[in-house]
């Protein structure tokens, strides 16, 4: 299909055009950038309108049983619901989130519902763009909400935080070591929390994390000064809380919305979008160059021993870089 | 002073050569910066073997009576002391820390004592590059300390952390509303806290917030499976506790040492630090490229405004970087 007709395809609700952009998308070639990058001018006016949720937990949280159930209940209140997902491994295992449609079985069945795996990717920095691009097409063909899921791999955490508008944090029952997963600043970028797996004999001791939870918060600077990051409980396994997890999120709007956050931070996003990929670019251009990568293993292990000082092994590095060839 | 006299002065423990170095370090003109380059060249193999604590903490935690008592204490055990500051905000101010050296009166008048306000510069990372660089020859002198303070403001924590040994973090006692100025992520690079003010009626004050940060550290990832981070009561007014927090050194030290984590972790501080002076010659190259300087703004605008996408905005300010003027 020519771009024209995956563009014409989008905005008539065709999910076959959707899922063929966001190969498109996905694909190395480069004969192929310049299609995408067309159809995303083409969509763009289309894009904006949706609620951008990102989803995180330890492994074992029940994050696809979560968003299994948060998107039947997303359906049943007549919200169309796309979930992607950021998962930089996913090239070296094959895919391990979202990898496999059985994981979210009924969801996927739904016509309103669209669920793509994780792009691959050699960089968090690529998999990040190929999500991000993604989400906009899915907002182009009218999905009210787009879920981002994330494994938690490295900076996946922060890359999926500052794609969305609400990042919401899985965590488990239990206190102490059983949490211990929590990684440097994940808590921190998290706009709302929820302990999953509350049920049965699990109930007293989620409550005992949620307490945890709260207590962690309250030392930390909040992200706004119009929100206080909640913490509630649910069980996905039972689908109960799931309005609870709504009626956080249309809290959150209200409140960033009545403040201006809401529109500053999707500017924020969009112009820290554009730098991060002028950067990634340039050190891409930077590191493939032909001198400076073949200057760049014994410079770097000059400093790494302490033979160079960074700055010298750096001047040395850009004076090779810029020089004509 | 020609470099090669500053270099044999710095090598000789000249004090007056080790000053004027630095102030060639601190020099915005070009033909300094080839004077530094070779001046850091020269004394790099005398350095590394100085001990590299970062101090932090809120206005008002105490920062220059704790540096003053523990930079007292460190030289009653023998040792010479270099103190340094990273304030990004000291253009502006004037500097705001470390700028009038009667804060710290009596260390400044000891003579195996060194204090050296912060540097100016427009950006943190000319003002971190600079410390490092004045860092390396206090090293050379023959200092055995050298005590990193930072005023906390922006990213100046994560900068200073990635240039020392051991990241202090300064709290106050109380807890809650008053901890509030902990900053998103500090709590996650510090390797010791320290609850100062525990004298007089704020003792239980002290412990109270000395368990409340045991509470929040406890559901952190910490940094190293070797190390438990330490908080300690201290009370820099009366100078108690300087041996708790000396003997805290010590323990992390020898735990590092033996894990071999304490040499890794300076030489991914030397190669992190090459290449973000790369990073930020390349993005100061972009952003005063004029083509690129001229064409920023309005897409800067169309991105925020949601008419362009980043990706498309950014690809068209590097065609226009990479085209022959």
């Amino acid at each position: 299909m020519q771009p024209e007709e995956l563009i014409q395809g989008i905005c008539d609700g065709k999910l076959r055009a959707l899922a063929k952009a966001i190969t498109l998308i996905e694909s190395q070639r480069p004969e192929d950038q310049q299609a995408t990058a067309s159809i995303l001018e083409a969509v763009l006016p289309r894009t904006g309108s949706s609620l951008r949720i990102g989803i995180s937990g330890v492994p074992g949280a029940g994050k696809s049983t979560f968003i299994e159930a948060f998107g039947m209940y997303l359906l049943q209140q007549g919200k169309r619901v796309a979930v992607l997902a950021v998962d930089p491994s996913s090239q070296l295992s094959g895919g391990s989130i979202l990898g496999d449609k059985t994981r979210m079985e009924e969801l996927s069945r739904q016509e309103c519902a669209f669920i793509r795996p994780s792009p691959s990717g050699e960089t968090l920095g690529g998999v990040a763009r190929k999500t991000r691009e993604s989400m906009l097409l899915c907002e182009a063909y009218g999905f009210d909400v787009i879920i981002v899921e994330t494994v938690g791999v490295g900076q996946s955490e922060t890359a999926v935080a500052s794609m969305v508008d609400f990042f919401l944090l899985l965590q488990l029952p239990g206190a102490g070591d059983e949490l211990q997963g929590i990684k440097k600043g994940v808590m921190e970028i998290a706009d709302g929390i929820v302990v999953n797996k509350a049920d049965g004999d699990n109930v007293e001791r989620a409550r005992l994390a949620a307490r945890q939870m709260e207590n962690a918060l309250h030392i930390m600077t909040p992200k706004s000064p119009s929100w206080t990051v909640p913490v509630e409980l649910v069980s996905a396994l039972h689908k109960s809380g799931m309005d609870l997890v709504w009626q956080m999120l249309q809290d959150y709007l209200e409140a960033m919305r009545a403040s201006g956050e809401f529109e500053q931070k999707r500017k924020n996003q969009a112009v820290d979008w554009m730098w991060s990929t002028v950067m990634d670019n340039l050190k891409y251009a930077f590191s493939t160059h032909p001198k400076v990568a073949a200057a760049l293993p014994e410079l770097q292990r000059s400093v790494a021993e302490g033979v160079t000082t960074p700055g010298i092994a750096a001047r040395k590095l850009l004076e090779v870089f810029r020089r004509p060839m």
